[in-house]
């Protein structure tokens, strides 16, 4: 089992760490990516490193992708390069967990039509438009696609994520 | 199962969430105290509500302590409240996990004598000087007591916090 996190400056800065923390928690190999390698900065100044620049990533590799939220998925969002790596998950139906402002990414790749989903209630009528099943539930799994709204639902979206690479491995 | 975490303003913010969440996650009760109830503030601006002021608790309620670190613990340890309940914990050999500035207030309680246990590393020489046996590891447990250095330990530490709680239930 291998996760990618692919964020980028001001993520929301628990919706990436507590995620990260849990997976190696179980051992799991997570490697983060944003639009370039270095380090990236959370809304509330946590540092983290980036290993890898979208543009060096197999996603054949990765067995789970986890998108954070805050400001960074507005950025992200226009990457040609992050949207094709997010079909690949979806195309393979390997896990996707998205929270908070983390679905406009996959509004923007284009996968959410006729899905079950959740996000920041800003962001709602986003998915809506593109005819996602928006639900205001702390955390929606829908087959590969797992979603949450804001920090608070972590516990959820984490408990989700995990009962997913159980059945995956 | 029902956990206590202890904290103040200043807090850590990750040592007090990700175990918080962590717990959430396995529908554990977790209560949050301080000096006061009402609300605290991290260093990095999350705010977590408390229900309980520490004179209001009652130890023996609780299967489980948490001390995370931060600028909470400096001021936290003056607490004859504080340092008796922790000492309930450790006379009924209740598991006690602290972090990073957590361990601190075990300092204070004179709970930590000849016992292995780690800490933020500024700590370490109050850990040595009352006696205990300072490692410079992740995660250290010994019996009741899970000790870890830094919010980058926090995987290992909620890993021993929850063989802890498999092992107590």
């Amino acid at each position: 089992m291998k996760a990618l996190i692919v964020s980028g400056d001001l993520f929301e800065d628990t919706e990436l760490l507590v995620p990260w923390y849990r997976l190696l928690e179980e051992d799991i190999v997570v490697d983060i990516a944003s639009s370039k390698a270095g380090t990236i900065t959370g809304k509330h100044g946590y540092t983290v490193k980036v290993k890898f620049a979208l543009d060096e990533i197999d996603p054949s590799f990765y067995d789970l992708l986890i998108l954070p939220g805050g400001k960074a998925p507005a950025k992200l969002r226009t990457s040609e390069t992050l949207l094709s790596l997010v079909r690949h998950f979806f195309s393979q139906d390997k896990p996707v967990a998205a929270i908070c402002h983390g679905p406009q990414i996959l509004v923007s790749a284009g996968v959410l039509t006729g899905r079950k989903a959740t996000c920041y209630k800003s962001v709602a009528e986003e998915l809506r438009r593109v005819g996602a099943d928006y639900r205001d539930e702390e955390v929606v799994v829908d087959g590969n696609l797992i979603t949450a709204r804001i920090p608070d639902d972590l516990p959820a979206f984490s408990r989700e994520i995990m009962k997913k690479c159980r059945e995956t491995v």
